[in-house]
């Protein structure tokens, strides 16, 4: 599993409707409107890089209401249950 | 529900140990190291503000080996259900 | 009580009417308009999250002659009472 | 009377006791503990200027724990009194 | 007296008319083009507070060919004659 | 005349000694402090290039509680006098 | 295959040995010195995204004269074997 | 052999495009489409500094499409051939 | 002699003859098109400040091509015929 | 011959020293200290590239009191001899 954050603007009053046509594209998870200097994140889940290498420049970054990206690829994704799993093993 | 997608910077070597250390926070839903110019992304979801107000700068601003965070707060979560209902009514 | 203080840029000449049209929202108390980087400074103040979070991406950030703004959530709110108990209590 | 918002980053762990510190100067009406780039916002209110470029770097600025301040001097403040005498005089 | 140091750009070929009309303007006793990153810069000297509040906004930045501004407002002029008085005192 | 007009940055706590400093050497007319992202703000004022390109390295930049200098060299001083002029001999 | 341009920092005088190391790092094929803001660009190529997510935090970012490293991800390789062949079939 | 890295960003919808036409240019011998800041990385090897110095002006930075390049010169070229030389004979 | 460095940015397609167009400029003595931020490195050298302050404002900064200049003016020059004096005489 | 202008900025006090330092590098013509956000401007001669990339990292830039570098690589020199010939064949 690839997972990548992004961070997007998008041209003034795009805000909804850029986020209801990100959520149409597959591999799209979640997307949030926020404050700050970026309007919308985007959580990405794809089974490859193969597939997320494709759909993020020819599906994502071709929506022309967006005006820029910041694309953060994931290392590693912690969770609870990693946390628990080191915990019951005595690792702090 | 409140939601918050928190980019943190950390200390040199301290990437692991500070995403598990995030990870025991309540309200810490899901920690990423990334690629780019953040080492961390933090997802945080609080039944209400409140309770994000008193944790973010207490226990997640507090970890010394966090150096520099930016608090991105969700006003708004769109998702594939809300989606599927915009279908359903014909809304484009 | 959430309060919010929102950094705002508007264009050129429209900085009283867009101050005026800002009081006339819901939660803005307060509106300035100041020398430096940004040219009005609103405060907001709202009893809870999800209010804020429908107005200021609807209401705000909608007002077409406003071309940036910096929205800065507080966590907490230092007052001269609050001062005043901890000297009462004998807290320094 | 002088109105100025000063933003303001104060040294790690250090932001109540600033804040505190801040409401003991005279002038210092409110101080936010905020997210974002900076730490605090203070709103200051002195009957003249003299008296604020007096006490702003005497007593403001000499906080050891201050880091980096950003003074926006308010030109003028909006009131929603000015907006209901505007609405009765039949103002747009 | 309460003087503003106020660093300026403005539209191309504009800078000689811009400083002739800003020297029309009520408290502006000095104005300069310079080399570097500003147009012009240009000292305000005004009897007090309320009428720079009121000048700067409404005569000097809705000059249409100014396109930015930065307001430095003085807390303290150091002069000569002071420097003297206190090396007639003994002070260092 | 060659004037120049001097952004300065100096140490915490330094502001009012490097005033005092500045004042003293030959050249410098007037010294401001002032809000905003510098300390300091000097005007110069040399009889030639010669005796500026000596005294600002040697004398002022020199000085240990400077940490920062933006050199503005004037290209021209607008006066009221010379507007007086424009006027008189019908020069808009 | 993955590929990654990696634009990377070093400390003063750790250009040369910095680059050695990464030469003996699995899936680093090509480290330049290079004038302008980087001091090095390396080129990595892994087999897929989950080899290249465990080398460049735990081996390439954990080099302690590294001082800071900027991660592109290719989305695609553009080579003159596909220019041909577009070439060939009449592609423009 | 004189080798650069240039870092280049293209018109919104022009990625794939610019990348075929750069591989048409003498000396261009691999281009990347990548995530971050930039849209593509082009790795240029030239048989001396003045045929790069008349390609990249006249044939690379005068494609319409390109709106900003950073053309990063190699110093040096580490290689693992280089490296095995330095281990075959004793220097660390 | 009073000398100054001017980094310039122009119009895309215009650096020959933005190039050319200043050698006809009376003290332009050098201009170089130059990889990095700048389009072009014009070396400026006049007889006095009075005239270099009359040429650069009306006769370079007006080239319509030009989008932006930063003037960096020359303290000293120092050059190897002072360096032979000076091992000449003995100083290190 | 390939030319190179670079930009320096050195530790406080180091600008005379470093200067004579740098003219006693071959391939250094010429050394200015400078007004604005750079110390030194060096303009760099070498018969070819690989002695430039040679001398600039191993002689220039391992100075100890050289804090920053941007080196401009010339991609031509234009010179009042060419423009004189252009004039002479009527180009315009």
């Amino acid at each position: 599993m690839v997972t990548s954050v992004v961070l997007i603007n998008v041209q003034r009053g795009q805000v909804n409707e850029t986020a209801q046509r990100l959520l149409e594209i597959e591999g799209v998870a979640e997307v949030y409107s926020v404050t700050g200097e970026y309007d919308l994140v985007a959580l990405l889940r794809f089974a490859n890089y193969e597939h997320l290498a494709q759909v993020v420049p020819e599906q994502i970054l071709s929506i022309p209401a967006i005006t820029h990206t910041n694309t953060l690829m994931a290392f590693k994704c912690f969770s609870r249950e990693d946390l628990q799993q080191a915990w019951d093993i005595g690792v702090e």
